[in-house]
């Protein structure tokens, strides 16, 4: 049960954040109707909320209709874990937002990506800090204290190292552990090297085939889980293609202002392509641009994915205990 | 579905080898009728087989009835690699001989264990060095040569990490995936010191609730799981009350033979346990004794196990490649 | 220039604790002149300080004169962040007695141990969290705000796999460096398990040989580097052999008060030992006890005492800030 | 004792290796005297020697004067080890050519670059696979077997952790273990994507400020150690910088042929690099372009160059055996 893909007309848009995609679109001028859009600053963060509400949005953004809420600050470069704290119960009251939940539902976590690849390992270390309860509401219910709510949490690791597609074996899990809610947690790719770490973007309608820094064929969704799924996703890297191109973007929009382009005016797709292909040879798909601080960049991202969740999903867990219960 | 659970009415046996189960009840005086024992020493190995074959044995043994094949060697405890390519070799032979499968079968293999507590991580160590080939013969059946089988692999991580049982997860991956055999890795431990490290167990029937360094509620069998499980174990602990529970038996044993040991004959069961308790303190359970070098000999392992399930799955991979495909 | 090396006559005190040695002395009946003691218990920690003040003293302990806090608590095994920052203040309180040190003097942290052997991986991790400011005085001195001193840090590995003593290393890098004062963070062996991860101890006259985890030959202390040498260490082990020694130490305690011992009375410490290698095998020195979670407390530990060192060292961070900083 | 710097006059050319350097001005149409070449394409593995032997040379290739030796093989980014022994025996071969010791001579191998960044841990992780005799020969000179160099190894870390220059650190061991050659290993920045870890640089004449991945002020050369210093450098990443700079140059390659470029022929390295950081933005020098692979392609890259240094530093350990002795 495949789903949908919904893929922008623009090839250029090669972005899994929503509000890129968006911005992107109305800075060539595009119109995008069907997308609703809403932002609010804050001192320590900026937070963004796209809504797509039609197909004609869906595709003009490449993206499937649903809430997608952003979370930007520069803060999560930085080391200060006091302001880190407020950016991680800012993220708690969103993904909130997100959900409605009895007090005894129980929530299935999963941590998107590779161990071993550390720009892609947020999901997997995100599970690993997580508080999860659902042993103990099994093994000990007794013990289990008021407002916790029923947490598991599995990192299925990624195609390359299992041969099985992440999307079977989430499903495996959920036909036994049969959550109310999944969430699953994402390494990005993003457009613009100024997002990498320091943008969260939520979204309500799961992970999609293609997204994310690895690959993913089947679809983390309503439809192919049988219960929703909301998706946490941060871009942690950007792929040395979307540099390329923007520099010849760059180069072509300094030039137009001030006479006529020549030959340059009618570069076509393939001969941009042609270029890009001539830097960075044949295995261009393969060429991650990271920080390089990511190592020390993911770990502060886990705390602040975790801590959240933590308060997020447990009533009992208050908001000024945000890093308290990380494990 | 909880599997039966073989327990001995000796409660000193706390071991996952059948060998040493054998070996102390042979050492206790016990027969151990139901059960069979051969052995052959090579220049680099031990390899012994123990076959449970009736239900008395099994009570006596508190395994299961089944095959366990033992690999016994110093050498896996030291650095030659061409040696260890030997061990590989053997244990890749032994492997083949538990099982019977068609040239195209699927084999999903588990990795049991902790990526964050060294000697519990040799499981999902295995599955980081495996070939796998699932995806190729799924995505791209023509790229996958003559003599693979269909490896699938996966680290279903534990239970404090996940909230959910293993078994549930490798159930639910059974379910999606179908192979025709189960194999799971898993660190044991042993009654004596000489042991970690040094041995490697086979078991045609599978992993057993409470075997294994961390805690199994769920057994993962052909009763469990709808297939074959083979299980392939190496202990990598001692649990430190076995110390302390032969350092009193052997103590009993030097005085035994001098004279009337007074008070120190009558000492039953329950004084046993106060002494180990009064020295372990209250959280005995979860004391480990291991190698202080253990990082390295669970790396050493992880190739050598690794190896020799590349050369048993896939008739494509030769003995003398054992380390060759090794990810 | 070896420094003296204070070997106790009782061969049975196999502990890096002072306060360990003191109770053990003590328990035997032994005055322990030249040994001053104080406590003092907290809410969450009990501190207590032993000075050793004569050569007598130093004799029966086996340590060299000097002052030794230990700070002791169980909260240190288990996950209350807020709790572990008041420890981490305590800590860093208690640092501050044992130095005097100028506004801009200069201090060396050194991260004893060996980062691939977890229980042995406490120091280089400290290193990793601290915070280090030698390189912005010496590059953008501009940029190092008010009530910073000059720290720097190093994790010199150890001897099987940098071939060089360590002491060697710290001799090289303090010549060069030139600080007022060189700090060592250092994994402990504990006679006790109670201990394990839940006691650290400070000590105003540096590291000596044949302690820690691994076997350090040469001493870092004042004379062998010329500048004071503060100690940090935590026990994350117990030697096996101290296990074994406790069983029958306490089997005996047992039995005495009851009857007559029998040929049990008149066992020497040769048949102690007889039956500790019986046991444990000819390579006893190598095993080590410890809890099963020793990566999870390790990655705690090194938190306390990198928070508390930029406490101490820097009058700038201030308590409340405690795990501020961390990297 | 700062190290002369050779700053080519050629901003553009922003490369750790000789053979690119080279490349890139014989590609420009510069002439290069003082500055010979040789080349030889073996089966697996392409090798060429760059000497640079004038001063006029060195300020041409922004490079001091001195042999570099490069080793090209696609195969390094691939799993089959036997081709890859081949590679560390070809390795082990060349930097026996740069070096003329005596049997019993001492060598110390530096280990540059940070552990916990993927792309710069090269360094670290060759010398924790390395043969170290030194401590045998001190300790235990009878155990040393013959054909055995005194081989001594560490890994400094990092100014932004250690707070120390790596160069002042390395003095400080020199002027203690007192090697008679020095050989540090490092991670380098490559221009052109395609030498990513496929490319192994030996020189003989030390490693250089402002060369490698990280920052490195203090050169290690024969003028600030006092002995010899070969440096083994593999290029693991390439600026974004240079991605972008290629990507301009190549495009107005491809403009030029077909007719005038208008404006775009007067595109000055102004206008360059105001559309380089257009996309890039401020943090330009802080990212790096790597394969995604990369933390399996540093693992494979640390057993090549540990293998080829046990080789060339000990004559008892022959070619067939280069992958024996990895720790």
């Amino acid at each position: 049960m495949p789903a949908k893909v919904f893929s922008t007309k623009n090839p250029s848009i090669r972005t899994d954040l929503a509000v890129e995609a968006r911005q992107f679109l109305t800075q060539q001028g595009h119109a995008v109707p069907g997308v609703t859009f809403k932002e609010d600053t804050g001192e320590y963060a900026h937070v963004s909320s796209v809504e797509i509400t039609t197909p004609e949005g869906a595709q003009a953004m490449g993206k499937p209709p649903g809430n997608y809420i952003t979370i930007e600050s520069q803060y999560l470069r930085q080391t200060n874990k006091v302001i880190q704290e407020e950016i991680s119960q800012i993220l708690a009251r969103e993904l909130e937002k997100l959900f409605n939940l009895a007090e005894n539902a129980a929530v299935l976590v999963i941590g998107l990506g590779n161990w071993h690849a550390t720009p892609d390992a947020l999901g997997p270390r995100v599970i690993d800090k997580l508080m999860v309860t659902r042993h103990i509401a099994q093994y000990a219910p007794e013990e289990l204290g008021e407002g916790l709510r029923i947490v598991s949490a599995l990192a299925p690791g990624v195609l390359g190292i299992t041969g099985i597609e992440t999307g079977e074996i989430v499903r495996g899990i959920v036909q036994n552990v049969k959550p109310d809610l999944v969430i699953a947690i994402d390494s990005l790719a993003a457009r613009n090297v100024d997002r990498v770490c320091t943008t969260i973007q939520l979204a309500d309608n799961g992970i999609n085939p293609g997204s994310g820094v690895g690959n993913k064929r089947l679809a983390l969704n309503e439809e192919t889980m049988g219960v929703p799924v909301i998706a946490i996703g941060v871009p942690t890297v950007v792929h040395a293609t979307n540099i390329a191109y923007d520099v010849i973007e760059t180069l072509l929009g300094q030039v137009k202002g001030e006479m006529d382009l020549g030959i340059m005016g009618k570069l076509g797709a393939a001969d941009k392509r042609q270029t890009i292909q001539a830097v960075l040879g044949p295995g261009i798909g393969d060429l991650h641009v990271t920080p390089k601080e990511i190592d020390f960049l993911i770990l502060n991202l886990s705390q602040i994915l975790s801590g959240a969740l933590n308060v997020a999903l447990h009533p009992a867990v208050k908001e000024k205990d945000v890093f308290r219960y990380l494990q």
